[in-house]
């Protein structure tokens, strides 16, 4: 299992009226963690596109506990828990700086060959990392 | 029950380097769902905003079947199945211009009292005009 | 000069902890114009784009005389007034319901040849299209 | 004279289909940048707000020399040239890892008193920190 943290800082574009995090930008913190989170492992997302697997998002669910603010330096922890097959689940905690819980989040990826189109497997050296923590 | 359509294209902004909407975009697209469904019941969201409730979200859950594609005109179907309480729900379903399914969503909000900060009751009248659908 | 117009509603997302929409959320808005512009004139900027030709953001620059609001439906007035040759360039006004101009914005877009990477001229038909109104 | 410069990552939400980032998501760079360049000279955007001071955009330019990249990790470099008086102009510039300019950017914003929504001036401690530099 891999678990990985990462800090960002909340942005005023990212606020809404209420003066809250807008509820769909939580979509970016998690998209953060998880690119993180591989990075830490030596996968760059980047790279993986440009070998030619694309990997959209199939699934996502999000719980709010607490509201973000506007300046908060928030918290993302990301954890994979299940090996990689065709597809990889991502599970984030966002915390404020006060180390209260404030997002729950869950993102299932699949791995697409960008030629075919089809889904493919994660890569063999992506499960052996994975594996292998 | 309650039933709503609301039709919008797809933004430049809100495709990604894959060509697709990005994931986290799609929370607006169910925002104008809902808030075009409330507005079809006779419900302005800004003046309930006005009169001190608020209604964030307290949870989220989407699954994406396709992609949306950059200047598609998309039909977001949402309908609320369930008389509101201190929470509303709504069951989102967004189509392409030939009827193909590209997404389903769920997003749950709660009732808030500005002032007390507190989970408060939906508004009768809303209540009354979902229920009596 | 080919002028157009087209309307919008200001969604929840899209504005801040003032209660305004954020100022980089314009670039959306004159986007929709310019795209809309085009159509008009019975030109699809994605079919360009699928034709080889893209339209990168060369200038842009934006006047803010009074804020946008949630749920506003706002008027986007969109101009060309010179015959587009490299580039095109779009006069943006946005207005509020009440008439009041909110916001002056000029965007300069190059055509560039997608296999070249190189600047190419402006379609001739829509050369044709703008320089006949 | 105020000189700062901060770093941050190009997010895969901020990309479009040409693989750029999105015009418009430059304002958030530049936002970015100009509350970093405050905060190290002490001064917090959070803390003047909630001292009842809001600052928003009057003018934002910006030119695009060459486009930013999904996963770059860009510099912002923030100016201060002036003594901000009931305005404040920052100007940025925004680096690749190559150390090439990608964009240009000037943003003038206004103080506002928010309970008499006239413009005062700017705090005289930032003045001060700002003429003292």
């Amino acid at each position: 299992m891999i678990t990985s943290q990462t800090k960002l800082r909340v942005r005023y574009a990212e606020t809404d009226k209420m003066g809250y995090v807008y509820y769909g930008d939580y979509a970016q913190y998690f998209e953060v963690g998880r690119v993180e989170a591989l990075r830490e492992l030596g996968w760059s997302y980047r790279e993986m596109e440009e070998s030619g697997i694309i990997l959209p998002v199939l699934e996502f669910s999000v719980r709010y506990h607490k509201p973000a603010f506007y300046d908060d330096l928030i918290t993302i922890k990301t954890q994979i828990k299940e090996t990689p097959s065709t597809r990889i689940k991502f599970h984030h905690e966002i915390y404020n700086e006060k180390g209260k819980k404030l997002t729950t989040g869950i993102v299932t990826l699949v791995f697409i060959n960008m030629k075919t189109g089809k889904p493919c497997g994660a890569p063999k050296d992506m499960v052996k990392a994975i594996a292998g923590n």
